[in-house]
């Protein structure tokens, strides 16, 4: 096992009725002027948006509005949430929508005290030393950002997405209740699957040289209920225990849980981000359901045995099967399976073309400056070939 | 899933070299004046004693000590404690060592900022409202108490033993390097295995009629990878990895993972907490040992069905062998692997008579006063029945 460092300093309120305990929570930590953060009609239609607005106003909660947020969150939003809340004087950011809501609120919170553009932080040339505070209505399971430590925003100057990791983004609280996902769509239901499925395959599947069989069981455990609760909820959108399932896997996914004492890349994020980047018609869920194949299809013929293991603990296979069969077996089943659940997984399907490959696999070196190694170094030419056979 | 509330605030600094930390650790919490607080030699042969002092001394942190804390840890040393602490002006106490250190710690922590006795926290007549910070260096994996809300001391003066459960009561930080644990003693680590384990099987044998496979298959998972890891360090005790393994096992078996979305009432823990307050000789890891099949035994004949979860999900039984013989064999197979690992698996082996049962059962009730009900109804006369299945 290798060090690690844990740290999951969200609350979590689980279950049906938790977001009737808002005010009474928000209360409990003594804000008093909040930046209420959403997305578009969504919460609405859920009646999201008034219960809110109740609960602040029966606490005598301040508060200001920022709607509007958009899959792949934009800079420009971004920067007109830290004007808002420099000029309102907000002291905590109410998050009430999925991954993308959230991480616009986490790039607001980082903006806040300070001069710059937030994007100083996306790109690495400036950390955090403060944020604002931030609690969380969820009501997409996928991203994981309601506990984790990163937030993924889009430059819309530049046309670039970056994802930054800072222990100080991590939400104070998170309210989950998993009915106000009975109402997400098929399409979206099944790139928060492939997502939740992701966060810690990118763990999991990772260094075949360290011993953890603690992390493994739980990270392939937990796999093994989101593969079993995506296809329930497809077909059951309103099976509450299958939607449960999602919902806290989606958070303890992206918690650090299933990477403890495992050191790990997410390279497959990092190229999903290239594409989603400069093509914001791809869900990243989506696209992540494309590249995992392809990245899986080279790195198993290096190293077997991390998808091998997949195989054994998620999946049922025997561990008398042979290690090279059992990795195939793995692969094959993930593809069957995004298959089966209705998401792409060709790039060309997104109406990328050929020509686009080379656009960007240079955006997922920082046009030159990086690659990742993990099971496998990927570079641009890595990332290409990958590209190629995802498309 | 049941709806449920999850808090894990302790960040954890798990491996090699980590306690090398600790010094700046503390001052980036700013604290200024510590209570170190130990149990009796084992730490000086660690030469962990002379590492805090030193690391404290690095980094200028004023600090008072307190050794002397005995396995269930007594009130009496808490009451000396929070005299020190308040006499001092402590802002923070540093538990190095085991569950009982760290308990005792933490009922300083809560009597500090009251003028009454802790005890009336353990008996439920007050509730902590503010308490001095904790931060632990952990050496014994088995308690939990690392990351855990909760905290059981014994009033030496009345021969009562009582574990209660306060959130403040989660520790700040905690450094866990498994070498630590490579002097324990054959017998302490078979206890240490054993409480690890029962921490996940009470909190996930329980309520048989919650749908829960994410909470199921991590905590069959981890109970799976404590049985292996158990046996590997029984014959190795240097194997890192199996110490880590178990480590680690023992913070998630106990800080709430394992038991999210499950109701879960603890009967056999509470049954045990009895044993060990009148008989002193008794650890806590091997009174469980003694309990739980009979518990179990009892508790199957009501409803098998957790028990043959236990068989399918941790110890590789078909799921087409029928529910009422997996259970058999779950419980068989944990009172062999009991005896394997070389832990008294009987209440007589503690020199414990048959007339002390009732006394047992009394302490249980306290008094007369309290029933736990889970998969069966625990009152005086079925404690008394398991205790009688236990000697």
């Amino acid at each position: 096992m290798e060090n690690f460092i844990y740290n999951t300093p969200t609350k979590v309120y689980f279950g049906k009725g938790t977001e009737k305990e808002l005010g009474k929570i928000i209360k409990s930590y003594g804000y008093k002027k909040i930046l209420f953060h959403y997305g578009k009609s969504a919460i609405k239609k859920l009646g999201l948006y008034d219960l809110v607005i109740k609960e602040l106003k029966s606490e005598n909660i301040d508060f200001v509005e920022l709607g509007g947020v958009e899959a792949n969150p934009k800079l420009t939003l971004v920067e007109k949430g830290i004007q808002l809340a420099k000029k309102e004087n907000i002291d905590m950011i109410l998050a009430v929508g999925g991954g993308s809501v959230i991480d616009s609120a986490k790039a607001i919170a980082d903006g806040y005290y300070v001069d710059h553009s937030p994007w100083l932080f996306s790109i690495g040339e400036k950390k955090p030393e403060k944020v604002l505070p931030i609690g969380v209505i969820l009501t997409i399971s996928a991203a994981g950002s309601e506990m984790s430590n990163s937030c993924v925003i889009t430059n819309d100057y530049e046309n670039d997405k970056r994802g930054f990791s800072c222990e100080l983004n991590r939400p104070v609280f998170t309210i989950m209740n998993p009915e106000f996902t009975y109402s997400v769509s098929p399409f979206q239901t099944t790139c928060g699957i492939v997502d939740i499925m992701m966060h810690t395959l990118e763990r999991v599947i990772a260094s075949p040289n360290v011993v953890n069989p603690l992390t493994d069981y739980i990270s392939f455990g937990l796999i093994k209920a989101v593969l079993e609760a995506g296809k329930i909820v497809l077909k059951d959108p309103t099976n509450y225990d299958a939607r449960a399932t999602l919902m806290w896997a989606s958070s303890l996914s992206h918690n650090g849980l299933t990477g403890c004492g495992r050191n790990y890349m997410m390279s497959v994020h990092q190229m999903e981000h290239a594409v989603s980047g400069l093509f914001d018609n791809v869900s990243h869920g989506a696209g992540l359901a494309t590249l995992w194949p392809a990245w899986a299809k080279l790195a198993s013929k290096t190293d077997p045995t991390r998808f091998a293991a997949l195989a054994y603990n998620s999946l049922g296979i025997s561990s008398e099967v042979e290690i090279g069969d059992a990795a195939n077996y793995a692969i094959n089943y993930m593809r069957s399976y995004f298959e089966e659940i209705g998401i792409p997984t060709k790039l060309r399907e997104f109406g990328i073309k050929k020509e686009d490959l080379p656009k960007i696999a240079d955006l997922y070196t920082f046009h030159g400056k990086r690659t990742i190694e993990d099971i496998i170094l990927v570079d641009y030419d890595t990332c290409l070939k990958i590209l190629e056979l995802a498309f």
